[in-house]
């Protein structure tokens, strides 16, 4: 099997494995840096059917002694009931802190694993093995660990670096066209912001089979800026390019719109905005808009200009009075923008109306 | 207002502030180390009549915009239902990452409103403010915080050190006999570890009249540990004098049996299995709990050996295999031994029917 890997140098240090067939190899992969102990993995009711035997026999070959924990697929579990279960799950099969959590699955597994990690008796190891295109480039690396509370998505968590990622491309080919569609955004973004290769690849390429350069490259983008700023207060914010706005639709579609299809119409808006305000290259926008529509992303929605700031208010990324957006500049450049409310309310109503 | 303090090197750094009334004063206290913003004050049913308004009313003196959240009094809300109450009201208050979390109470306030500021929003700053003389001289400084889970005591939470800890002694003077006890068992504690002046206090002192010295002197030493072992891996462990079987009385109990008197029963039975394997000065666990019941604790449970055992497995400090025990040597000295679970078992044994 060939696998191309990242060191990422932040928390204890680890390495990104990218390759197709890989998972066979988890349990290897795991004890090269965690010694067998007990491994606790946990999945969605999706992904239980496709992986879950694999990864359990892989660890099991390996000398780990693994249990298993599987909640309902969606966006709505991520919160902080299930967080709850989760934990007490771990209790019962008595995980103590020299154990180790295994996230199997996608975004929601990964975020809401890692921070079951993260405050299980105060903090144990945890291993990502991103199943979808979104985990792979984006979720899967960084440490940023979560779950939604009623008033937003993403509101509690911790920051807390996982051991190893494990990412089998193969695992990619069961993914629904609208799932993939996802993870295009995401990895799109980053063509954005620094690496237009990634946008082309997405423009006239073939992405299924260049995904494992894909994967690598994106990973690599996200590792440099993680390792810059571990805990999101300066350049990895530039990672939010399309998420203020992003997560604003999220929020008022009460979820039911995925992560990268929101960050897609985030995009677009955004570079609009941009464009009118005469920081970002003009055609920007509708260059990104062609890309995304290709890849099965929407550009637009119904929100008005009103519903999204209102919204927008309640993330996170807020500090105060004042809010920091990423504005590209063009394909393969962005940078960070600071401004008040009133700056940002002006400048949603350009991103929709303008 | 006289006040002593004392400096802890963890975290970022913060002072422990201990003196009659400074109550009144909290809101300069925190003003010194944390720019005027929202502050979340986090305080039970119990607290709210006695000291919420003063708190709010030194806030807003200080610039402050405060709002509180008041929760059931009791261990039985150091959950992670009561934890996302918390979260969500935060939210719902538009606290951002700027802003801070104040803990005005005891033990369950300071541990759960921790636990929420280290993950709203992946952390926010968070000030204590102890009125319970266990909260002052234990869990208001250090940095743990934690919520139960079904399967057991403190099993989820996070490091963080709090900005600042500002203990008013005055507020000790409300509370019930059985809970100043609970604070009592604590603080001897720390004399039998390392300072037999302390225990001296409680065994021949008047108490009430050398409480600012007491918590200095408990929270001195503490701190010291904290600074060498800020995650719990070394010499840290010897707070847990007493805890092991402590822990497993109050798991045993359905946390009916408060933790100082666990503690303090915890501490007569691991001197008296000291003394019968040699470890442990004569008469040490007599003196001990001569001294535990003239403050109005008790010294022993009916719960057997093997209950205890069980109990004590479901701890978190054990790591796979082994368990790490404190034994007394003397008053004032204490050493870290850790053991097999067959060994436990047997020291277990002797504790309750040696």
């Amino acid at each position: 099997m060939e696998s191309k890997t990242v060191d990422i140098k932040a928390g204890g240090g680890y390495t990104v494995h990218i390759g197709s067939g890989i998972l066979d190899a988890c349990g290897e992969a795991v004890a090269s840096v965690i010694k067998p102990c007990r491994a606790a993995v946990v999945t969605d009711s999706n992904v239980e059917g496709l992986y879950l035997e694999r990864t359990m026999e892989s660890l099991r070959g390996a000398g780990f002694d693994p249990i298993s924990f599987v909640f309902p697929a969606g966006e709505g579990s991520k919160n902080m009931r299930v967080l709850s279960e989760i934990l007490e799950s771990f209790a019962d099969n008595e995980l103590t802190r020299s154990d180790v959590a295994i996230a199997l699955g996608g975004g929601v597994t990964g975020d809401i694993t890692g921070f079951a990690a993260g405050v299980y008796m105060r903090g144990i190891k945890y291993v990502q093995i991103p199943t979808t295109l979104l985990a792979a480039v984006d979720s899967s690396v960084g440490g940023k660990t979560a779950v939604d509370l009623a008033a937003g998505k993403n509101l509690a968590g911790v920051f807390l670096q996982p051991s190893a990622v494990i990412c089998d491309t193969g695992t990619l080919s069961t993914l629904a066209p609208e799932v993939f569609a996802d993870g295009a955004a995401e990895s799109i973004k980053y063509g954005v912001l620094t690496d237009e290769d990634i946008f082309k690849i997405f423009e006239c390429g073939d992405v299924r089979s260049s995904i494992t350069d894909v994967i690598y490259r994106c990973v690599t983008i996200k590792g440099r800026l993680v390792e810059e700023d571990e805990h999101d207060n300066g350049a990895r914010r530039l990672l939010n390019l399309g998420h203020t706005i992003g997560h604003a639709i999220e929020n008022l579609s009460e979820y039911t719109f995925p992560h990268g299809h929101a960050v897609a119409v985030g995009m677009v808006m955004i570079a609009r905005a941009g464009e009118l305000m005469g920081i970002t290259e003009a055609g920007t926008s509708e260059r990104l808009a062609r890309v995304l529509s290709k890849n099965g992303l929407p550009t637009s929605t119904g929100y008005s200009a009103e519903e999204l700031y209102t919204a927008a208010l309640s993330d996170k990324k807020r500090s105060g009075d004042s809010i920091t957006l990423v504005m590209p500049e063009k394909i393969g450049s962005c940078r960070l923008m600071t401004v008040s409310l009133p700056e940002f309310s002006d400048i949603v109503e350009l991103a929709v109306n303008g």
